[in-house]
């Protein structure tokens, strides 16, 4: 639905390098469903329902989308890229991609493809070898150009301006629930440009301490961090940043040494961002900041994620991810320090990797504001 | 995230009742990701990301979660019914599942598990055979018990009330965008109790003859059929509604003549949803009418699905769909009339099966409402 439209040039030089990438591979034939590989190489994402949309892409020759009839008509055609296949209602369209396959060995399928489809596929493809798509895919998706670097930053400062508006005390949040303060974020990003919202985490005190805390009733107090980790997808690509504030007053000490230890470990995160540094050097130097003043036990998740149109995808920056950083790689750096039933923070912003070095898309002030209302 | 939750006793009633099945069909263990057969069995919805969320079930033996550390403080434990395994961002959880898996013969699938974790399962299990864990689930959950019902009625209450105010002219349409009045009615889904808005497709002349048209920059215009799909999902069950409006005056005879052989054709549709009919048979009513009325080759999708935890899941009344309707059967019925690049047109009710014949949980006025502005 969200998803950013390209000239039919962009397409077909895509879908040329995919090939490049699968000849490279060995691999025969790739099968993209639902998830953003398809839209990368076609404009089109496909719904994400019990009726099959597949695009099946041979080494050599014609890519065909097998598509449900109904939906046949949102695909915006670009001409020589790809076929379209519409399936009816009584028709089997498993068996459709399985006769297109045909006797390809080497098949790739799509991540997040749903598992029925590649269930339903195994027994008409006795003799084929499958491996993931996101190989041959996702190192293209993951180095953006110059138009999606663009739309990445048009992205990150909408999601700015939120933060900007947390900050300065526009978002009330003493007194409110953690779902009102979320819903109030929501429909700001929406007014800042986004098209979706993905995710507006509103974590107080001692839900902080949960990662992935999903905003619930919990009322928010005077006197403790509130950590807001939101982001959404603008003109098809993605923000996402975590900002932590104080309420009522300034914080106490332990949090404020806390968090001062959580910026620099932020700061150098961004700074081993850049060309010559493996993925998991950027994971490395954020957690030694971290390690290195005794809170390595309380940060339980990787640095990073690769970010682009989805919220999450290659690269990641994780130990033993040594894949070397190319320009146009566009991750986040989110160390975080979690006192399970105490309080959590984390910061988060997006970076790419340039030829000049690491660039930070989001700009919002870094450090733990007082929000007195 | 939007997911009911229910005592322990319900996850463990349902959990052997899984297993029962699992015995019947000969299935070893059943592997639950991503998707609505996890929240059935255990309460928690899975992330839909790259960090693997499953729940292995055996036949005989304790069922385990095996979920990301930094998203297992957001599950609530079901004593008796699942243990917890969680995992490290360094670790590898498909490993994991297949420890857990063992020598287990016949594996069962989740639909909407992520193909990747498929595809790496298939070397580390190569003796198994996959099937699909619909097949297992899908029966069970296609009934619904008294308080899923409860909750589907209380859903569709608050659908009718944003279908009341379409009609009532509360929602301008004339002069405004389509993407303006989805907006709109989202907006009223969450007002009047929906916890999330799954679709709200407005369609305007033309572009309501693309059943899933995307609500765009088409401004509606007067004297034409705009049609609004819609729904959301409330206390973790869903609505669906469609209805039809007509712009500024009457309708066109011709409009009018149609929508009396659609009107028709959804009565027919619920009159035979009732037991001792098979899911075919729903289809088939609907369709007898459209095709006796010459507009037969303009009804191209079926006449429905089944609805609760999803929008769209088992039972699916289709050609083909031999299953007979059973009580507790929840399922829309929306047949409709596309005429390429004129007009199209669709009305749909979700209908629930029952020992006393079928009950309709719409109640929004059925005909081609005029709305003036």
């Amino acid at each position: 639905m969200s998803s950013a439209s390209f000239s039919t040039d962009v397409y077909l030089d895509r879908l040329s390098r995919v090939r490049a990438a699968m000849e490279e591979r060995g691999v025969d034939v790739v099968l993209l469903s639902v998830g953003h590989d398809l839209p990368y190489v076609t404009g089109y994402l496909a719904m994400p329902l019990e009726r099959l949309t597949m695009l099946v892409l041979p080494l050599r020759g014609d890519a065909t989308m097998v598509i449900p009839r109904l939906e046949a008509p949102r695909v915006v055609e670009q001409p020589g890229a790809f076929g379209l296949l519409p399936w009816g209602e009584t028709e089997d369209p498993v068996e459709l991609v399985a006769k297109l396959v045909g006797g390809a060995q080497s098949v790739a399928v799509g991540d997040q493809m749903w598992a029925r489809f590649l269930v339903d596929l195994l027994p008409k493809l006795p003799s084929a070898r499958f491996s993931r798509a996101v190989d041959v895919v996702g190192p293209l998706r993951a180095r953006k150009d110059a138009a999606e670097v663009a739309a990445l930053t048009a992205a990150g400062a909408a999601a700015d301006r939120v933060a900007a508006q947390l900050h300065a005390g526009e978002i009330p949040l003493i007194g409110r629930t953690e779902a009102a303060v979320s819903a109030d974020i929501s429909a700001r990003l929406i007014a800042e440009g986004h098209d979706i919202v993905n995710f507006a985490i509103v974590a107080a005190g001692e839900n902080a301490a949960s990662p992935h805390h999903h905003a619930g009733d919990r009322v928010i107090m005077r006197d403790e961090v509130v950590l807001c980790d939101f982001g959404g997808t603008m003109n098809g690509y993605c923000s996402d940043i975590t900002r932590c504030v104080y309420t009522g007053s300034a914080p106490t000490t332990e949090i404020a040494d806390a968090y001062a230890v959580l910026h620099a470990s932020n700061a150098a995160g961004y700074e081993a961002g850049r060309i010559g540094n493996d993925c998991q050097d950027v994971d490395r130097a954020a957690r030694k900041v971290i390690d290195g003043a005794g809170f390595g036990d309380y940060f339980i998740h990787r640095t990073g994620h690769g970010i682009g149109m989805e919220a999450h995808e290659d690269p990641y920056m994780v130990e033993g991810n040594a894949q070397p950083l190319a320009a146009g790689h566009a991750f986040s750096v989110e160390p975080g320090i979690y006192l399970s039933g105490r309080w959590g923070m984390r910061l988060e912003d997006i970076v790419v990797a340039t030829d000049d070095g690491p660039v930070l898309l989001n700009h919002a002030d870094r450090s733990l504001v007082t929000v007195e209302a």
